[in-house]
């Protein structure tokens, strides 16, 4: 049976390999959204992967569907400050063509709503916090990792004020002694991401981490950097939820691993309980679904705020 | 001319070598508050130093000064934690015989008013957020480089939520490939703090600080740890104001030093203007008075919210 009232949300993830755009219903936020439509587009060209998402949201508008808001959780760096005319646009990233390109404006005209946006990982910290791994934590970190390093950071369940997002992954870290692999960052060589992303991983054994099996010292290794990682983390932060999410991140026994090696880092030292790596860094509970439910959880708040403005 | 309704609220700065106490007269917030009475006593055994200092409230009292709320700035760690009964107290520190310590309940005892207590790094964010070089900043971070390193983290003036606070000065960082001295943190060895607080400036090249002239390599060393340090902030909270200050921090011509080697480790990366550390990182205005003032100024927050809810 059809409830008459739940509100209706648009939700974006764009992705580097692919955008998903879905359309959810809400009974509340306390639950998961239930998605009623669901369509994937290649990332290509700019104007080729956007086309193909708004054609999704107008054939979702001739079905009757009306949303409140939409939202979308975007790969970064964007310009999220309100008072610039770029807001909602892409800035200088490295994948080629999807510099400075408008994101929000294109589904607010499509949709006719108002538009939410943020980038992938705090949309995705956003969803981790409202249903998954860090429920209600007041301060919680997403580390994804995966084809990149990214962190989504929240206080009180919203990222900390101003239009700058942290881009952690380019933190340096000590790089190991023993590791000859120079790193692949193109700005920073041997930066957490050019030494424990994905790509890094699989160039430095010459296989892709799903192919290397679960005692090669290649897990060892990424854990030790993850490790540190976490543990700038903890002691920058105080006493942070940690959810491990990503390709890499969720990969069987490296949670552990990471447990082990932030204890060992911290070395008891501080207030904080000794014990607390062991509780405090979590493996990410939404999977690859996080990113869209924070688009749709954007949204969900755009939509409720308007309520309370109007 | 005695202005009769203003308010009177205590101050405590306790430090490794000495306590400060005073007495502060406010007119409003804005600015600076009056300072009516101060003594400095110098930390020996915890009962001889809380001696002292209750003393001097005592005394302060007899004198028909009546105090609102008495706040107090204090090295860490501290239990913070409204809900532990150690509340106020000291935790696990190196200084010997100061582990465990109740301090905010003698002082509160001894003035009859509330007590407000936080790290001194803190507090002495809040007094450069409220009067100094980080004014109204949305995300501030007080960084202190002297006897150990420091780190007070403010989100719209206030620290995160829960009683945990940085120890950021732990982190590891790369230690140069020419820097063959070990550090000389007793936890970590060649932590940031192991590498580049003032006792590991003055161990590796001999002599203080103090007596290195301005062109000595220690300073170009020492800027690139610090700079390790800025970026990490800059690249874990997006664009925070960095606040830079203690006896080795605010050496004459570090600063410089330090705004340059951060922009060369970011490496224009990112959605953060490129030239941001020259005016992101910034030299503490309050100096040696920031913590004491932040004490005054936890006090008045104290007596502010007291008043809200009666």
């Amino acid at each position: 049976m059809k409830k008459s009232k739940a509100m209706l949300t648009g939700a974006v993830e764009g992705g580097g390999t692919k955008f998903v755009c879905a359309v959810y219903e809400w009974n509340d936020a306390t639950g998961i959204p239930e998605q009623l439509a669901v369509c994937r587009i290649p990332t290509t060209t700019p104007e080729a992967t956007l086309h193909a998402c708004i054609s999704f949201f107008n054939e979702q508008q001739k079905k009757g569907l009306t949303l409140e808001a939409t939202g979308i959780a975007m790969f970064g760096p964007l310009q999220l400050d309100r008072h610039d005319p770029g807001w909602g646009s892409t800035v200088s990233t490295p994948k080629p063509g999807w510099s400075n390109i408008p994101i929000a404006s294109p589904f607010r005209e499509a949709t006719g709503t108002e538009v939410a946006i943020d980038t992938d990982v705090t949309a995705a910290a956003m969803a981790e916090y409202q249903w998954g791994a860090a429920l209600h934590e007041p301060v919680v970190c997403y580390l994804t990792v995966g084809t990149g390093i990214g962190l989504g950071l929240l206080v009180e369940g919203r990222p900390l004020p101003g239009p700058a997002r942290p881009e952690f992954g380019h933190i340096r870290i000590p790089h190991a002694s023993q590791d000859l692999f120079p790193g692949i960052c193109e700005f920073h060589g041997d930066c957490l991401e050019g030494l424990a992303c994905g790509p890094a991983l699989a160039l430095r054994w010459g296989k892709p981490g799903a192919a290397l099996h679960d005692n090669h010292p290649a897990w060892e290794l990424e854990a030790s950097y993850l490790a540190h990682a976490c543990a700038t983390l903890m002691l920058t932060l105080g006493n942070p939820c940690i959810v491990i999410g990503g390709g890499v991140g969720l990969r069987q026994g490296l949670l552990e691993r990471i447990r082990i090696r932030t204890t060992k880092l911290l070395a008891g030292y501080g207030s904080a309980d000794p014990e607390a790596p062991n509780y405090r860094i979590r493996q990410a509970a939404l999977g690859e679904d996080a990113g869209l439910l924070g688009a749709a959880l954007l949204a969900y708040r755009q939509a409720c705020a308007a309520h309370t403005i109007a």
